[in-house]
């Protein structure tokens, strides 16, 4: 385990290289004697240790007698700090030199570098903040999208814990009527109408049914609507990867065959995070290497949401057939877009003739469009928005977003449905206390109420470090 | 010329990317006013214009009723702050995401995105620092070895506005005397006795030389001494390379005639940097390429302060008299260490052979190593650190590092000449004076006393964003 509780703790806590200034931080019960060892205030006697909580101090970090930098420092006294602990935060020149050289002189008067992770992990421990909220920091930061970002705030403001509350808080009044009950069995009175109960049982019940469910949406937001681009070769996916992508990341070339190995790279469409795979070209190849590709592109179709399937308009040929048989019986739980390129080179008659006739029977969105001369790509990201099918969301709605929590309400509404279950089949009101006990402990494990190290470590390790 | 003083400006301060905390900086008379339309502080009322400066404000960046962060809001005013204008720092979570919406949620409400380097030249405009001294913050930023942080510190903190204040009043008591004496010329008085005078030139010759001077040693602390490693091919100068930085910057392989073009990196040998200049391996070739290689070669030796000729101890052929050839004239005003690599592959007597027989008359320092297998690596790190020939420096030792300066101190000097010459040939102090406040110009150049648009430009142009 680690050792979290006596050390005192500093890291970089701003990104990584060179720039303007940087943060470094320290907490711990030491902070601010430690950093009163390298600090020398600017006004005289002003150490960090007379300084006013929330406030700033002018000084250098002075080693050896040569200046390393002019700094502003922090200071925030526990328990009213990020990590309920003593903080100072030094803010000094962004030379990665300097940044370096604080960190070292800290550790070398007794600082621990901080694990990843380790600032928001002695909050969590601390109460500042539980587990559910601790995890939001890291997917706070992580965040590129306004609608990621957006659930990943009202989980670390607590929007989340809120609901967990009120949960427990029913279920904690549900199991002390059951369990007066039992200390009165012997007189056999009910304290609790068991209409009443299962009404209570099922309202819990649709409560983390609909948090359970909100994961499907949750995940797709956090971690983006998986998208897959798949074609004969040289249709011009890759040309579009790029088009969306806004950056040079797939290879293109008129060489049929260069796209390879599964590229996956995500865009950001009003707000939504949509993740591409782009995949090899599909047509028949004596080319093993090649043919693995294909391979691939077949199992990636079935990771995916949305099929955008690419059509070379200028070059129709016994390949989209082959295409055909194998993406269409795909498609039934997933979108497809058909998107025929290179539309610069046909006529409007052609074009009508491809909408009419080609797989009419193939229930899809076609767009049409050139890839290459970036004609009607605006068509295809509305198509992608409106593909996604995503619901409009509150402010305050709460959306599992953690496979962790996902997998924890799925236990819980397992024990609430054997809670109903019992209470129509009449069971002792021991088992169905115990069925309550056990919803409300895997509740109260994204909370963090019941936890263990390993599960600490594994969430907390994910984290950068300096938060 | 830029928009300099009206408007506010904002921009992120801490490095590009993601990491636990960025901060966003804001600066100019709305600095205040504008970010309160963004902040809601955690305890009501408390705006960021009621805040005391130097204190810091919990709260949150609030847009639409969605919250984009919750932040720390820091506040300095001026004229007691870095740019001498009133200053907001917001300390964010650091996902590019929220630095990206702040800094767009601060434009739509009329900041402007900061030019780089315009904190500091806003901080030089406001007299809160020379130009000498505003310039330091760059070069304290970028410096990443001991030598070269421990200059740009001493300059950012006045050091060499000091010494150039000092001169610049020495010139101005020189100027009020002579022109003292022109104005009582038709009296023929002499309020300075000319030998005094002459004297006092001499003084200030003298520190004004050795300041151009010490641009020598100024120049190569911040930019690297400049090492150049030859060889024919294959004798391991890519693996001694890369041996050195801890990287794998160059290709290393067995084919002879790899590395083409010249990879420059830099490492850091007890606080000196060393700027390596890698280079093709020489030999008689055929190929027009690598021709051109090794043509480069020979020219990035002109620029080396030191060679490093490496030999392969175990392959001794006609290639080395040719290289012989080529370097030994070119060595007079370098230092040559011959490195002898492989040596885990002969013996002791073979080493003792090769050290009494190999050019015996050539003046160099004889390193004998095995790269691949890092052995006496340590020996040529330190025949580097004697062969790069630097003073001793005291933390108060001024040194010229900026060609801007150097250029500036060069004028300078020949006034001063000019203005001893003069003095010497009882030249009419109508002339003298022009030559002194010549020189006094060519200071107030460097402080920025007398300065261009052109010039600032120029100097905070090539500052990063958001310092």
């Amino acid at each position: 385990m680690r050792d979290i509780v006596n050390s005192t703790i500093c890291a970089i806590s701003t990104p990584v290289g060179q720039g303007g200034i940087a943060v470094i931080r320290v907490s711990g019960a030491e902070a601010i004697a430690v950093c009163d060892t390298i600090f020398q205030p600017a006004s005289e006697g002003k150490t960090i240790g007379k300084q006013i909580p929330y406030t700033i101090n002018h000084g250098q970090i002075v080693k050896d007698n040569v200046v390393l930098d002019e700094v502003l420092v922090s200071v925030f006294r526990q328990p009213y700090s990020f990590t309920g602990e003593d903080i100072v935060e030094i803010s000094c020149h962004g030379s990665t030199y300097i940044q370096q050289e604080i960190l070292k002189f800290l550790i070398e008067k007794g600082c621990r570098l901080a694990h990843p992770g380790e600032f928001t992990q002695r909050a969590f421990l601390n109460g500042k903040m539980d587990l559910s909220q601790a995890e939001a920091v890291a997917d706070v930061i992580a965040s590129s999208a306004a609608a990621s970002h957006r659930l990943a705030m009202n989980q670390m403001r607590g929007g989340f814990s809120k609901e967990l509350q009120h949960l427990r808080s029913q279920l904690l009044h549900f199991v002390s009527l059951i369990e007066l009950e039992l200390d009165f069995g012997e007189e056999d009175i009910e304290f609790a109408d068991r209409s009443q109960l299962i009404q209570l049982a099922d309202n819990i019940q649709v409560i983390i049914a609909r948090l359970v469910h909100s994961f499907g949406v949750g995940n797709v937001l956090k971690n983006g609507v998986p998208v897959v681009i798949v074609g004969e070769t040289n249709a011009g996916k890759s040309t579009l990867l790029n088009l969306l992508l806004n950056e040079d990341k797939a290879i293109v070339s008129e060489i049929h065959g260069t796209t390879r190995d599964a590229i996956e790279d995500v865009i950001n469409i009003q707000g939504i995070t949509f993740r591409f795979i782009d995949t090899a070209g599909i047509r028949d190849t004596s080319d093993e290497v090649e043919k693995m590709g294909i391979n691939k592109t077949f199992r990636k179709i079935d990771q995916a949401s949305i099929i955008i399937w690419m059509i070379d308009t200028t070059h129709f040929n016994k390949e989209i057939e082959y295409i055909a048989d194998k993406i269409v019986p795909k498609t039934r739980h997933k979108k497809l877009l058909i998107v025929f390129n290179k539309i610069d080179k046909i006529s409007q008659e052609e074009q009508q003739i491809l909408d009419e006739e080609f797989l009419p029977d193939v229930p899809a969105e076609r767009i049409y469009l050139s890839a290459k001369y970036k004609k009607n790509t605006e068509k295809l990201e509305k198509a992608l928005l409106k593909a996604a099918n995503l619901p409009e969301l509150n402010t305050d709605d709460v959306i599992v977003t953690n496979l962790r929590h996902y997998e924890a309400l799925t236990k819980a509404l397992e024990s609430v449905e054997r809670v109903k279950n019992g209470l129509k089949t009449n069971l002792s009101g021991d088992f169905i206390a115990q069925d309550i006990r056990e919803c409300m402990h895997y509740l109260g494990e994204i909370t963090g109420e019941i936890t263990t190290d390993e599960v600490l470590e594994n969430i907390f390790g994910k984290f950068c470090i300096g938060k």
